[in-house]
């Protein structure tokens, strides 16, 4: 894994939850984007070389609106950088971990991301992630 | 905030989670580390400028004993690197963030810390940490 690309946070409401982020972190987001596939509006913060993204349910199917439900607001998922996600999927898979999906899909911010089934990871919801031009290229 | 520093990960058995991570980032922990006063044993692991930091429960009481039993294994916490600890302490109250200690205390990794209450921070335990030497000097 190259870095820790983001974190994900699940909010209730996303207006409140960038004022909160914003006095934080002491930056403005410098991204609003809405997933409509996955049932989320997402923000974007960057911190040093690594991102937290907020992420609002936008309907009640949401995996986010059901996460909210059982956990309240908090840590959701941690997204890593690969260099390779299809080489990085393979490894992992080799190595025991559980993909959510057999192909990278297109995620927030320009990427293509997959997930790994957190009771293969530690209990933990893994994101890998790649630039949707670098895996297009 | 100048990155995340370390990203805090609750276990229940830092042997078997050392070896899954060490498969899952593709690196051997740098570290291991136990902080008496806080009753956890942690492993690091380098990711890009960030840090995963495994934490065991080293005693019933310990709030990593506590959050495994009512949540189970999971992220536990977010760490940023400040560069001036007080004055981010201050600010932070200022903006009406709760500080759970009214001084930095000694952490994990050459680190003194300061934690942010959950309730004033979006549903997110979150901690300030900066080199003791820097602290010091």
């Amino acid at each position: 894994m190259r870095k820790i690309e983001h974190l994900g946070i699940a909010v209730n409401n996303l207006e409140e939850a960038n004022e909160l982020y914003t006095k934080l972190l002491g930056v403005e987001p410098y991204k609003q984007e809405s997933v409509e596939r996955e049932g989320v509006t997402t923000s974007f913060f960057k911190v040093g070389e690594s991102k937290i993204e907020l992420l609002e349910a936008s309907n009640p199917e949401s995996p986010i609106a059901k996460f909210l439900e059982k956990r309240g607001q908090g840590i959701h998922h941690i997204a890593y950088a690969v260099d390779d996600i299809k080489a990085e999927m393979k490894r992992l898979q080799d190595e025991g971990f559980v993909l959510l999906s057999d192909e990278p899909k297109p995620g927030a911010d320009g990427k293509v991301v997959v997930f790994l089934h957190p009771k293969s990871s530690g209990g933990v919801l893994v994101e890998l992630c790649m630039d949707q031009d670098e895996y297009e290229a």
